[in-house]
């Protein structure tokens, strides 16, 4: 995961620009031409928000597997089991960035015919962000669930190894005038991507992030990267880490357990330095998605005027002293998303590289 | 709430003592039978699970609203609204503790029918523990879901204010020969009762669980309790608070905003003593239950056995040193439950004072 850095050089790109990019590699490995389009939207969808860890930062390891045969870039993907509100996918190993917006299309058709549904996916790969698909839902005019797991990085509280993913969760809610509320999270105390950044900088990190080999709480960034293991929201005993652990062993078994996808460990490496588990108990990385029909259950103005009420009272709520009050969850991505969509997607060199790298490999031009 | 002390004197209680009591107190009000019966046996799921501020500790506070007429004790639960997969049921201001397990039965029964369900409840009162529901589904081999919004104690990340419940979240997985996963959680970084016990016994409490009424971190509960706020799951920004204060807005919102209850700050108080919120924005206090069929996604056998499998794998994880290694969520209270099945529930003499009070007033013997 990258971090926009100040010392960095940013040069910035049309969003566009990096899509037809993006679109151009996946079909040099013989992604369909749809196919290949959808992975781009998923990818570039993270850009714009400014999750920029999510983003083209990761497209040379998608490229990667590709390129080593690892992922299937012609993927069947087909329902192996269903009821009328729910289904299991198998994603034939393809692309997490195809087969989750296909199975999220199955859930919201579902939730059309039925009011709600769940459909879960085995036999998959890392599929962007957890906001892409509850957005989805969002136009729609349905609540939208998603979450996955992915490789382990993340200690049970009071366990020193690496046992979970940091296994997202996003469920988004439309308002009438007001944006939509969007959650998108991680279940860990933080992003990975902050701790790396940390060791970069050579700054510590504060306790209650990560801890070392044996399981103790560490500031030193290092110690959490080269044998260690991030922590679960709410950190230690007395804060929640218990509450944050269930909550990511509830993802991993609602993706894996529930779909046959490898849960907690075993999950397969997202990119090439990533270890290698020492046994398989599925097939591939396993998401969820969920969707529920508004008009099933209230008139979806109403619910959608009550939103617009929600929003105002938090936003109205008595700011803390020294902020400016709280925020609703979706605003940092929403402002991202005004500003990128006029500015374009700032990319730092080491992106830029790796872009640059993955288009002499490719024969795709960049830059 | 009510918390065990060795310096309060404690007696303990056969369960079906403390259950034909309670049954026999909701009668006196004319809640019919099989509602006082349901109800009873809610409550003593949380003795017997050692969540002793759900349980017989809180009759006094249904006691005080059957005797004022705030509660229906002969409600006429009823589905306003449905598709094959989802209700919206109205509680018709009954208990919660009636309105609850009727409105889950029917998520079971429709998952039954078509893999999995939604039933979101207005109109209704407090529900006692959240994973009494999800206990339920999992004797049907399904994946129980159980949320609730509850009186407003807890802020926003940046906030100032009581804004929200601690609006609990269960969802429980089953086991084959291991005994099932139960999450049951509330979204606040810590139980109010921690809080109170903090005050009582002249402690303070740790950075991290509250805030005062300038939604600056606080030490002194006092401070909390006299106008300030708990904090989410997470705390502050740097641990993650941002994450907590997302899962109690959803919680808030699936609960009350999709079944036309009241919300955020405007739910009912619970207690006699609890402010009366200012506006009333829906009916009663929400819940929503979720159940999802185990074979309608994989066979159930096959599921269960990788349930024992992922419990293992967990149990075995290295330990943190200083620590025993890893629990399982619902491990504390199946623990409760095997002592307290044979041993009693411990009540300490204020609970008891008030159940003495509830006789006299009741005329239904106690002791």
């Amino acid at each position: 995961m990258l971090v926009i850095e100040n010392m960095e050089e940013v040069k910035t790109y049309e969003v566009d620009r990096l899509k037809e990019f993006t679109t151009r590699v996946f079909k040099h490995f013989g992604v369909p031409d749809e196919d290949a389009e959808l992975a781009s939207e998923v990818l570039s969808t993270a850009d714009v928000r400014g999750i920029d860890s999510h983003g083209v930062a990761r497209l040379h390891a998608y490229f990667d597997l590709l390129d080593i045969g690892a992922i299937n870039p012609k993927a069947n993907i087909h329902v192996i089991r269903e009821m009328p509100a729910t289904a299991t996918v198998d994603g034939d190993n393809g692309l997490g960035l195809v087969v989750g917006p296909k199975a999220n299309v199955i859930a919201m058709e579902k939730a059309d015919t039925v009011g709600s549904a769940w459909v879960t996916v085995c036999n998959s790969n890392h599929y962007g962000i957890a906001g892409y698909y509850t957005l989805k839902a969002l136009a729609k005019d349905m609540i939208g669930w998603s979450m996955t797991n992915s490789a382990s990085l993340v200690a049970p509280l009071w366990g020193a190894e690496r046992m979970l993913g940091t296994n997202a969760i996003s469920v988004s809610f439309p308002g009438k005038h007001e944006p939509p509320i969007v959650i998108d999270m991680a279940t860990s105390a933080v992003a990975y991507g902050k701790i790396e950044m940390a060791r970069r900088r050579q700054e510590k990190i504060p306790h209650g992030w990560a801890v070392n080999h044996r399981g103790e709480s560490t500031t030193d960034p290092t110690e959490m990267i080269e044998g260690g293991a991030m922590l679960p929201l709410g950190s230690d005993r007395e804060m929640g880490g218990h509450k944050g652990y269930a909550l990511a062993a509830m993802v991993d078994i609602l993706s894996c357990v529930l779909s046959g996808a490898n849960w907690g460990p075993f999950a397969p490496p997202f990119a090439l330095r990533q270890e290698v588990p020492e046994r398989s108990v599925g097939k591939g990385i396993g998401h969820i998605f969920g969707a529920m029909k508004i008009e099933a259950f209230i008139d979806t103005e109403e619910f959608k005027s009550q939103i617009d009420d929600w929003i105002t009272e938090f936003r109205n709520t008595k700011p803390a002293k020294g902020t400016k009050g709280p925020l609703i969850p979706g605003d940092p991505e929403r402002l991202a998303e005004e500003e990128r969509g006029s500015k374009g997607i700032p990319l730092i060199r080491a992106v830029r590289d790796e872009l640059m790298d993955v288009s002499k490999r490719t024969g795709v031009p960049f830059d």
